[in-house]
């Protein structure tokens, strides 16, 4: 038996992801969005591995996520996993160095630098990603500038961690870095706890995630009543109360798209593998 | 834009084979089969990437192999994916060198050697392989003997082309190495040249495959009979007289797997990447 390594384990954990259903609102095994589909998340995932065996390595953080982003981005879906990728790549480097826990991917998350939070920028131009306008005086801190940012970087000796900590309040990704991805962690137990086929486990733990908190990507798009109200629906599907296969029709028809729970999912999938998550 | 390499265009050949849907008998994205889950061919699949890095490298071509093989068992499934990366180790390795023809890959094949046979052999202890009895007399040369079969294998100075070369009459993979893989280039052609999503693809060709010969896997299971009857019925629905779906769910019902078809399908998937198959 050949063991996957730390990045194979994280690639998988996109796989499983994107397999998982019903996943309501998102791109499953059974779901595709207009143009956005399933194949684009089979070749983000092999795309990404590169950059997720950096990750794994020790060099720099934020060059591992940029070349996964690159590499995410050779298909024609657009971002299928930028937030999963960015929740991997820290946790892909804390299991590199023995600490995968809270503590130990906090270390590497706030381990991060000027020169990191510059790439991360750079990942930008790979990928259209769904971001909100920064606040009023941010605007050279915009991320859709890529690296014509850098210098609002440098001038203000940014890291990594400090560029994700300012979005902290609205995104659920960036919030995981700050504060340990505790979210991810108390996932990736439940999934190890639950029984079934891993993608299976990874539906169930999505509701969850969902349901216990709104999705972040879901504020941005369509407002935080609509986030709320998502959050409530996945609560009832949890509770029996309507069908999973149902919400997700109808989340697909509505465009709402819980896509920093996927991200979350994914990542908790990988914690639940290097933990012996049975596939 | 990262190129992806010609090792994971071979891992994304084997996702998406897995992907394309129905593909009659075959887990597909919307089938599984009792053991056997999409999950099973997710994980193959990862974990055969190592082995086909080695099949782009200059290594022995059998080393790469019983590696890949040894990857893609690392999950609960059994065997997914043998068959198919006996098919694209020597694609890969003509693709390395620039030379992704019927007569690159030809001599690739032509170019093994009894250590190449040896390693071969040992790939058959990492999982479970459908094989049919040896013939009388060739019982010391039984694949299901692993490494055991060394000595018989170097007395007699067989090649893994010697090898392949005795069951290309009985085993539709063999005869492709024999042959310089026509089935595999054809088909290719036909996804490039065809329109549509990739797994859409890939499940038209597998049909074409199977109406055009006889799966040799299910010759082995179910003898010649039910293996003729298989492709009249696969070319029965790709005349649009029965239903495809109709056929999946038969198929699976009747424990017919035409799993070499699938193997031929990854192959053509792989060819049609490298000659720039958009996903």
């Amino acid at each position: 038996m050949v063991r996957r390594d730390h990045a194979r384990n994280a690639e998988l954990a996109l796989l499983l992801e994107v397999a998982g259903t019903p996943k309501p609102g998102n791109v499953d095994r059974r779901r595709d969005h207009d143009d956005l589909r399933f194949e684009h998340f089979l070749a983000g995932a092999v795309g990404s591995a590169p950059g997720l065996r950096l990750a794994g390595g020790d060099g720099p953080i934020g060059e591992a996520f940029e070349r996964a982003v690159a590499g995410m981005a050779e298909q024609r879906g657009g971002n299928t996993q930028f937030g999963a990728l960015l929740v991997l790549v820290p946790l892909v480097r804390a299991a590199s160095e023995g600490a995968l826990s809270k503590g130990g991917v906090r270390r590497v998350c706030e381990a991060t630098t000027v020169d990191d939070a510059c790439t991360f920028y750079r990942a930008f131009e790979h990928v259209d990603v769904g971001v909100p306008d920064p606040p009023a005086g941010l605007e050279p801190l915009d991320v859709r500038r890529g690296s014509a940012a850098e210098p609002a970087i440098r001038e203000r000796g940014l890291t990594l961690f400090d560029v994700l900590e300012r979005s902290a309040s609205v995104d659920g990704v960036a919030r995981e870095w700050v504060e340990g991805f505790p979210r991810t962690f108390g996932a990736a137990e439940r999934i190890t706890a639950s029984e079934g086929p891993a993608p299976d486990r990874a539906a169930r733990v999505f509701l969850e995630l969902l349901a216990a908190e709104p999705d972040t990507f879901v504020v941005k798009r369509r407002g935080p009543e609509a986030a709320r109200e998502a959050s409530a629906r996945a609560r009832a599907a949890l509770d029996g109360e309507t069908d999973p296969e149902a919400l997700a029709e109808a989340f697909v028809a509505e465009g709402i798209n819980p896509g920093t729970t996927a991200d979350l999912t994914a990542g908790a999938l990988f914690v639940a593998l290097e933990r012996g998550l049975p596939v």
